[in-house]
């Protein structure tokens, strides 16, 4: 697809009128890695960027099977019942977007999807995880700007993904199994020391008595962490009945207003956009570097320098990176 | 160690004459990440560079137990009883520098790090994989400076350092076990298709026969490969019994042979340099970009701008480096 200004424009109204439509087609466009589209990105989001603070940012993490869907979606239905409008967006460099995923998503939050103050989107794919966090970041907030004013991103718990989504949100919810001594083990320890909040989820029926054992287990590892000086609520919860979901959204408002009243919110949200600024000046700087005809240009001749050994790889890019700045400190360069 | 001109001198026409020690304190500057070893790193390697083409360099890799330690020392005491100097850099990205590993080396190759014509020196540790192939190749241009006609190098057959030495060498040796079946699954399918020649270790006694069955099933995995129009000599060798070294041994100088004759080693070696050469100028670039004055000045206010809605992460992502390149277009800045 081409986009016209008219059909920005449009897109923009869409999306800031709240449509759906306009919205998942806003976040196609985030997503797309067709050097075209960058620039209908751009337009787009500088025509809705919606006013600071305007919404809160949850990541739901914890590994498969753990029940991460089933729990954004009783929260996300209480959540929409309380006049809230909810996104949930989802970070998983691994799932294709085709196939058992999308189909696993919507069956999994069928009531909340069937809301009309809830918003679905499933994992962007063939994406790199620095291309997912930047999208990610882009479709959140053209979901802020719908009027939505929580984003929840469920990402999967493993590692890198989310180191990513730490970049982007406000609140990490970990979502832990009740069999805690093997659960601690697969677990990574950078993520258990990221989380703002732990849940260990499905404590029903026979299962009560083994989660609240494991959350204190938790509570005990936490506490000798070298993270003890911050406080880490753990909590059970039961998505399936309903049960621990009112007192997490308690305690995830608390930490909210303790963040906001100390400044620690304004302050993380800015370091974050000033990561997410140097990423991407880097990101532009390689890919000028990439393409440049001044650098094309050069490689041949300093790659028979050194060959003949007049010089070494060192100096050689010294001298290719020299000519590189040199060549475009023409502004009209650098897009 | 901070180092003057005439300490430089010094070591460089130590490593000119041969003189063992002297090559290995210039690998360890090499192998230095401190920002003021750099400097004379690049120094020393200016006034010993070697003739272009003066050696042979041969990636021997393998998953762990193979036995390439072994092979190494049974083919290297072959070569300097023919008149080579052999050295044996090692890759190996997870291994500590103290320890079992330099103790197993020693251990593993004694008759041939007692030879006067061999030089063998373990892992580099404590650096990223990127720094290991640039030191790596500066250990590898001073060893060829100090006479050395064959390195092999050494690395651990299960990705990503592969990957990496493949960028350095100009034949790649890979050794497998004799259970292929198994084998085939280990090793990374991209090895395999890097691999220049196999070499089925351990081929003696009882395990004779079944080497020479896992010969064949390489052969014919080969050959349904989508790299089948190159033509991959899998070989048997036992490096216990010094079985198969003089085949395979003559199988590598067929193979080189035929890539002079063919202009493709020149041209491997030019793409090589090539690739140095870029990756060293970004890494510089983001280096500088890292460090500079300008970056930081300008990223508090850039910051304040998207916080504020005034503008978007992309749009101070692309002032931002531009600001940089502007900044920087005074060639006295980038070291």
């Amino acid at each position: 697809m081409t986009m016209t200004n008219t059909d920005i424009e449009l897109l923009a109204s869409g999306i800031l009128e709240g449509d759906r439509k306009s919205l998942s087609q806003g976040i196609t466009l985030m997503e797309s890695s067709l050097p075209s589209h960058a620039e209908s990105s751009e337009l787009l989001l500088s025509q809705v960027l919606p006013p600071a603070d305007s919404s809160l940012r949850i990541a739901v993490t914890g590994a498969p099977g753990v029940g991460k869907s089933s729990l954004i979606e009783t929260l996300g239905i209480q959540l929409v019942e309380a006049g809230h409008k909810v996104a949930v967006l989802s970070i998983d460099p691994s799932s294709p977007r085709t196939g058992g995923s999308i189909l696993g998503d919507k069956t999994r939050m069928v009531r909340l999807s069937a809301h009309a103050n809830a918003f679905i989107r499933p994992s962007p794919s063939g994406h790199s995880l620095g291309g997912i966090t930047h999208s990610t970041r882009s479709a959140m907030l053209l979901c802020e700007a719908a009027g939505y004013d929580l984003v929840l991103i469920e990402t999967v718990g493993t590692g890198q993904s989310d180191y990513a989504v730490a970049q982007i949100v406000d609140v990490i919810l970990l979502l832990v199994h009740s069999h805690a001594g093997d659960e601690l083990q697969g677990i990574k320890r950078g993520i258990l020391e990221m989380a703002d909040l732990i849940a260990v989820t499905k404590s029903d029926g026979i299962m009560q008595e083994k989660a609240a054992h494991a959350a204190k287990t938790y509570r005990r590892a936490l506490a000798m962490s070298s993270q003890a000086s911050k406080i880490v609520p753990v909590l059970t919860v039961s998505a399936q009945e309903n049960m621990g979901i009112t007192d997490l959204w308690d305690s995830i408002e608390t930490l909210v207003h303790h963040d906001r009243s100390e400044g620690l919110f304004e302050s993380r949200r800015q370091k974050q956009i000033e990561h997410a600024i140097v990423d991407m000046a880097k990101t532009l700087l390689l890919n000028e570097f990439n393409h440049s005809a001044c650098v094309t240009e050069s490689i041949e001749e300093l790659t028979s320098q050194v060959l003949s050994t007049k010089c070494s790889v060192h100096h050689a890019a010294r001298s290719l990176a020299h000519q590189f700045i040199h060549h475009h400190s023409n502004p009209h360069h650098l897009s």
